[in-house]
């Protein structure tokens, strides 16, 4: 790529972002904090640009496959939009056409349901594309084993090209990335304000990874972040640490939170997710829709945004409507979900820049 | 987009083309008679300069994403290949993987099957793409609530940017903007000629859309318009009335006819399609296999087409074999089925151009 | 397209090869051996100047669309790749969504499951896209009439714009060609080094399309192919004679051994396949993982790599650890099957330069 493809508001900004080691973007914090703010300032300048970019296509000939373990709407369409505002191509690989049941152990004689091992299919794939993104939910009762993200590490371990994260077992880091930046366009500067990441009712038992980027947004940017949730409903320990690391290194703070009332007052963003129990994630069943049921009350209306000065409502989608949220906080001015689902092509983008635009 | 990367006649033929309130294409009469004429105009010169416009990519960073609720090779194919011929990127979204099952209703509490409401969901995707388009077929037994396209009006009222049908339960615009073009292809000036569109014999219950779309392209030309079908298998009075309408515009005429041979005589070109009777869209279940045995004679026939004038045969395909219409007439000079397909994507490059290439 | 769009090596290596009749790539013989040759020049020369192809896009406006029946990683996405490196568009087609039952009978009253004959499948397909290709493996109780790939040849003949075979019953070109490129990446000039082709066990019955495929490559490039299998894994005999007809063209030769070690010795290349037996293909049911079972020796192990000089191992993928080969020998310095993979890039970027960039 000639320099000549970028706008200079872009070549500087791609010029602040250092490489970070490994080339991974599977927490979302490999890049650490300053690494964080210069993509985010990346970011910006692309959405500036996008118009010039689209024309120059400054990735052209570059290649990024997406595999979807598991659905996607915004995720792929985001990354399939970043692309090719960029000029690069983009692979959509699914289970059953394009993917198939892959073997993940070491020395294991081959002759079961698995039709390729990972080191084969991260290879190949690592020889078609210049960078890999790979989504897969946790599966049930895993969890000691899938909160280190094994598949992700797997990919990224043989595939020998960028790997990132479009929605693993503990982190979302493209939508935590996308999350900073809207805070950052709805404060300006965010360092100093207070984010309330709460917890909300819903009948399935959700992953918790963008809980987790959530709070690591807010930490990454400085601000005073509260983690909001019933009891019985605490993310795993790791998110917590890595929460209050960050804090520590940015000079924000972070604290979690079961009273709802307190945790909501002044707020400058109220940021709504539902997840299940970490115990439903470690046994194979639970009463999930018992102990929400019993839990409407943690349900955002308008009047929880308006515990101070008016918060602005964020929410990564899709949201169930009356459940997770009232419809008069989406449908009202406070809400910043559409902005947000908007921002995932550009932290996106930022961030195939960084790892394929030099 | 500057007017650089136009040829100058397709510059000028854009210009044409008058914008339409609601930049909609969901019945496909939004533009108008003398709109739709201008959309011809612009399609055949898009047709011509193609291989320059695909080097100049005058649409270069513009996102169309389609949805497809139902199975789709020709509506699907044509609109990524006229994405591609001017530079837009063609986003295919369809169930399972990347559309899951969305709520319509107000104000109802979304603690069941559906993951999304339809704001969140066309909210979203009009922010990645400049331009939607939605091809969902209409239910059984729900034809009084299907017959004004809901899913269609709710994802174009709330995705804020410019909504096509890829097919509804009313209309087929885009099939019916291609045979148009293929009709002012066919006979140069086809005001005055005669279109007999006629229902043929088909083992499934289809969609009436194309129909409908057919009877409205020729009454649009000003075609003296016959529409044939036995009786039972009435097209909603909607469409009826719409044709009348449009053939009172342009000084074209449009009649129903039960009288297979009289409506043949002197035809200029004959328009094969089957549609299943409105009652089976009303009611849950139906006769139509034992209806349509009784009905082989409909089924088009060489003799069919030289009833006056040699006759040219349209079909919107997939078609049928010796169900709906001979081999002899599909395999003989006087079919333009192939022609017909083809224009698919000039017709719907055109759209895409008059949207969003100024 | 103009030749200013063109690296001066690829033209002049573009300019090399000869167009041949038919414009198809079914079996992969019909360049013949000296368009073969000259489609791997073309492929190195594509692959030197991938950089400036994808800026240049000297295919701009092109159109490829793979139907694949048939499930596929590397195929789907290599081809996908290709395109994208020559500014071509590929359309993914695919069971279900896209693509029906289709009918390939002649004069047939399609009352039935089938929704649409080839022929206008094919002749549609034909319009949108500037070439198709198209992936069928062999149904089961049926190889007398699939091994001539009627469903590859049903399409080539209606369809009317170049043909490329994405694996058939018979054969994968695609994979053969890449093969002969690697072979020439590892060999320098492959004349007169030895091509042991070897069975290995599976726990299934595949196609034999790869085996056939590979010892063409290998005769086509005038090696010395040893074909090494149990008895009763014959491949087709039409396969075993263009073998020695390829042989004898090149200079080359072509024997089949069902001994093991004496076909592995001094070998320069030893290509791992595992296949059914044929007559797993004329029968609806067979004994396979029985006689698989008792042939597990047949694994290729280091060992079998060095019995003379060091021989360097390819397989196609997906392949089955510690079942068609140990671990060693894929974690080793002597397998190029990543390299392989990668090649299926070129050499179909090779196929699509020639057939669709003058």
């Amino acid at each position: 790529m000639t320099d000549d493809l970028l706008p200079a508001t872009v070549l500087a900004a791609l010029a602040a972002v250092k490489p970070w080691e490994g080339n991974r973007f599977l927490t979302g914090l490999e890049p650490g904090v300053e690494g964080i703010a210069s993509l985010l300032d990346l970011a910006t300048a692309i959405r500036d640009r996008q118009d010039e970019l689209a024309r120059s296509r400054p990735l052209a000939g570059k290649v990024f496959a997406g595999m979807f373990f598991d659905p996607s709407l915004r995720t792929r369409t985001s990354m399939d939009v970043a692309c090719a505002k960029l000029g690069a191509h983009f692979v959509d690989l699914q289970p059953g056409n394009s993917l198939w049941t892959l073997e993940f152990a070491d020395q294991v004689v081959m002759d079961g349901q698995s039709a390729e091992h990972v080191i084969e299919a991260a290879g190949v794939l690592g020889r078609y594309a210049d960078a890999l993104g790979l989504r897969a939910f946790p599966g049930r009762g895993q969890w000691e084993k899938e909160r280190s993200q094994p598949v992700h590490t797997a990919f990224a371990d043989h595939c020998g090209v960028p790997m990132l994260n479009l929605e693993g077992p503990l982190a979302h880091p493209c939508q935590g990335l996308a999350d900073a930046l809207t805070m950052r366009d709805l404060l300006g500067s965010p360092k100093g304000k207070k984010l309330v990441l709460t917890w909300a009712p819903h009948p399935k038992q959700l992953p918790m990874a963008v809980a987790n980027s959530g709070i690591w947004a807010g930490a990454s940017l400085g601000m005073d972040v509260v983690l909001a949730h019933p009891e019985g409903f605490e993310l795993d320990p790791l998110a917590l640490s890595e929460a209050r690391r960050l804090a520590g290194e940015t000079g924000g703070s972070f604290r979690v939170s079961h009273n709802r009332r307190d945790a909501l007052a002044d707020a400058d963003v109220v940021y709504a997710k539902s997840w299940g129990a970490i115990s439903g994630l470690t046994a194979t069943s639970g009463g999930h829709a018992d102990a929400v049921s019993a839990l409407s009350n943690w349900t955002v209306t308008e009047d929880d945004l308006k515990q101070g000065k008016p918060a602005r409502f964020m929410h990564c989608l899709p949201v169930r409507r009356n459940v997770v949220v009232a419809d008069a906080v989406l449908d009202g001015p406070l809400s910043s979900v559409l902005d947000q689902a908007a921002n995932r092509v550009w932290a996106q983008a930022a961030v195939l820049m960084a790892l394929l635009g030099r």
